[in-house]
């Protein structure tokens, strides 16, 4: 069977880089590239954490190149260190990159890649990259398979009563994406909540090798916002569900839905306003994840993980 | 045990209906006035209807007085004749109102009413009314006991994706009321679309009297439109859950939380935004209704209704 | 002739001082009730204000009462205490209000005197209790035979770039207002900005009696605002130029045009937007105040104040 | 003395077409590039419109590229086919554009000859490009002399009451220019407005040559617009002025300013706050042209043009 070709834009971030080992360690995928964004930390920090994710898996030879460093229009979001701690990665003790990002930008990557053949693009940070490589090249839409972003909430948001972290950092961008013509499937809180990780099941990959050792090293740093916030040590694993719907598309039904992004200065500000019932006129605009099989996915998530060397 | 005394505001309306007859068959309730609003339909028939429902339940020494023919602000809401017919309570063969209202508006006739003692108001409708007796009367919130609103939702709305028709009519009034100081509870979608009243428990009561069989006529049309929405012929009773909660306080579970009114004119406009997670800084503004035993209160509104002669 | 009956619908304030004199100096007039509304101070300290300065005309007959303390639907509205100080009528040394206001809201002695007769009604602060009458009484909308607003700015705002205070302090009640039925006439910063009062002429009515050395000694406040802000120490007379346009229609001209109220929390909220090249469908919806001619207001202004005993 | 280099990004345009041929014929600048936008007409109209004017010049050997087709996030703009016509350049006869536009993005030939040396950015259409090379390249930002910016107004806007057309289409990009690091500097209605050309100048430009004649149809078409909205056939050469004010800089008085964009859906959308009286606390952010020599732009304009070949 050939393999999914994927670029992977993130934040590292502890759910980033359990998707981006998901993803290294899953033969149905072909990493081609990953960029990153600013999000859960700065640019600098989430690039240098991006290659040193890869560096755990030997992944030496998958271009990285950074992309936004703040939204495209607003310069208001914040990051989240109260998640994901001061490096944007707290927890395993990880050695420093051993590579510079590439000398390009990346939406200048995607372009590149894109040109070349059609790619899955999945988008686990804010949508500042991939609105701009819509706004710069809108002739490769075509080329675009899906677009698969982790974000967004039909319930209860996480950085507001409203809205998802990531589509909240940069909503402006979230809504050129929603809109453009590409195909966009959105996995959001309502699928990832329901899908948690245990202490135990992470804390059972520490014995299997060195990946398996940071992701027990994340999840032990990463559960601690969880049980502060929604009282319970299960974390949900947002991102690596992203990777998870284009490794096997069983884990999560999708329905396609009208999806209004709120650009205003309200306090729905970043929500993803998802017509369930189709009360609007608004035609379908994306896929959006509305059940998951959450053992399914904690299985093919340390199991894969687990396989790492 | 001494009787609460109420005003109920209300736009009947086919809930507004059940929940004024269950508010007239409650031995624990002294309903002081009865007040209207533009809402599912326009004043002139929302108010008529009123009194042709107190005239079903022979209630004729209960004074009615009609208030807001449209919203504080703007002046853009529609009526909900899709729900609730042209008359704003088609179905049952209603005859024609036996008096006319008062002549002082609803807010002048709940100022002095509140001006002789404490009172517990129950808006079921826009909150027009509400907004305006606050600003004209500051001084009486003090002697409002409650605000117990059937408006809002923690999750999807039922006029748009955001937000629930009472509040999303009139968002101004709705945020003047949240961010008073008067005592508020908030009712919303989450708890009364709990509540179902089914097909066979609403024909049940034809045989129960009058009252039974108007409330039996009203459900044959009402569950019309959540048939075609919502899928089933159960149907919520939104503004009779409201009357409950000050019948029988066992009814419904609430929570004090942050509840903020989106008054933008943006996708959710309308929307109560309840911070469950306690996400921003907000203190509690409302008691906000998260559960309910629906059993308790579906028995509780047709024994009442049935009770009636 | 007969008078033309108004209501002067204020926030004193020295320029609403200045109105108030000139009206009762004015025998074109019959000043039929004063009622206030927070705005240059809180509403306790306008009301004050307002019975102190008919003191000063001994104009104990005119019934005064207080209206709205707060804006319609946002508590965000400052005061102007850097304009009008800590008493609201910085400068002259008045005694004590000679009485209470009347026992009724504002907007009931409105509603009370208009179902007498047509009124005209000049409101020159926040527009907060003519929203409430219309919201309240909109029969009565018929019987108001225009509304002579002090507000608003095509170009230049003053509490803003873009908004001059009184609008500013209440848009939703501003939009409420200029969205009605009524004849509304707008009288702001373009034309009141182009007809000072010197420090001069105000000194020389310092000799005329009491009434001009109460307004000699207020101009000497005012003028430091000025004088601050705009580089000069004449002044404009912003509300006495509503007042004077009912006694004399050729000191302004005024042409029909949109006016829209802006009411997002953007940088332009409470802005009136004017539509003078008429770019947009919008029906005239004022008449707005666009040339005035100085010399003739000032002269009436200084020989009616001059002459009060 | 040396020449400024400078690169005009435009949507031509009847005065994008002047302001190219006054570049053009001025020693004192070097036009290193011309990139387009979609704005007054479709992006593939301006490109060739930008290509033909250049051809009038036998400008053959300047790049030309081509950028954003639509607005950074809301792709609701309309075009200005009322005032430039079909073709967005209605009026002369010109053959079709002798050549294709270069295979790279607007942006990105700006961020080329930006990574050579510093230039001048002179943006007359919307701002989508020059936000877009912000957003991609932050780190040229330091290369930009400064953005002179023909858009926005301290007073009427054109396109609706508030709003210039050029900063209208596309506000979040304004925005983001304005809220850069960069210099900028702009030149808005209020001057362009005080700088007329008369229809007896833009005819004495006939006789001159092929540019002259050019212009003379240009004007002849333009001058119908202006005759219908502002009663005069006398026209504004909006895009010409900010070519002028890098070539001469005594033709414009600018004030450092605070500028904030108004990028709420209200009716002031698009508009440029001025803060003239410093009423905010926000710092200045522009250089903004507040008055004009006239006489010096036009004979500066109708000399330089008059001299083409």
């Amino acid at each position: 069977m050939p393999k999914t070709p994927v670029i992977i834009d993130c934040d590292p971030g502890h759910d980033d880089a359990m998707a981006l080992l998901l993803a290294l360690a899953s033969p149905e995928l072909e990493v081609v590239a990953v960029t990153t964004v600013a999000g859960n930390q700065t640019l600098d920090k989430v690039t240098a954490n991006a290659i040193r994710v890869l560096d755990v898996a030997n992944a030496t030879g998958i271009p990285v190149a950074a992309g936004a460093a703040r939204p495209l229009v607003h310069d208001t979001a914040g990051l989240a260190a109260d998640v994901h701690g001061e490096t944007g990665l707290d927890g395993p003790d990880l050695p420093p990159p051993s590579r510079e990002p590439e000398p390009l930008h990346a939406v200048e990557l995607m372009a590149r890649e894109l040109r070349k053949r059609p790619l899955t693009l999945i988008p686990v940070g804010p949508l500042t990259n991939i609105a701009l490589l819509i706004a710069m090249h809108p002739e490769l839409v075509e080329n675009i398979e899906d677009i698969v972003v982790m974000g967004g909430a039909i319930g209860l948001g996480n950085v507001t009563p409203s809205a998802e972290f990531n589509l909240w950092c940069d909503p402006e961008a979230a809504l050129r994406v929603f809109e453009s013509d590409a195909d966009v499937t959105m996995i959001g809180l309502d699928v990832t909540h329901q899908a948690m990780l245990s202490a135990a099941r992470a804390e059972a990959l520490r014995e299997t090798g060195r990946a398996g050792a940071v992701v027990a090293d994340l999840h032990a740093f990463y559960r601690r916002f969880h049980l502060e916030v929604y009282g319970h040590d299960d974390t949900p694993v947002h991102d690596a569900l992203a990777v998870a719907h284009v490794i096997d598309p069983k884990i999560l039904k999708t329905t396609p839905l009208s999806v209004e992004i709120d650009v205003t200065q309200g306090p729905c500000r970043g929500r993803t306003v998802v017509d369930q019932l189709r009360r609007t006129d608004r035609p379908a605009n994306a896929h959006v994840a509305v059940d998951v099989d959450a053992d399914r996915f904690i299985d093919l998530l340390t199991s894969r993980i687990g396989s790492l060397a």
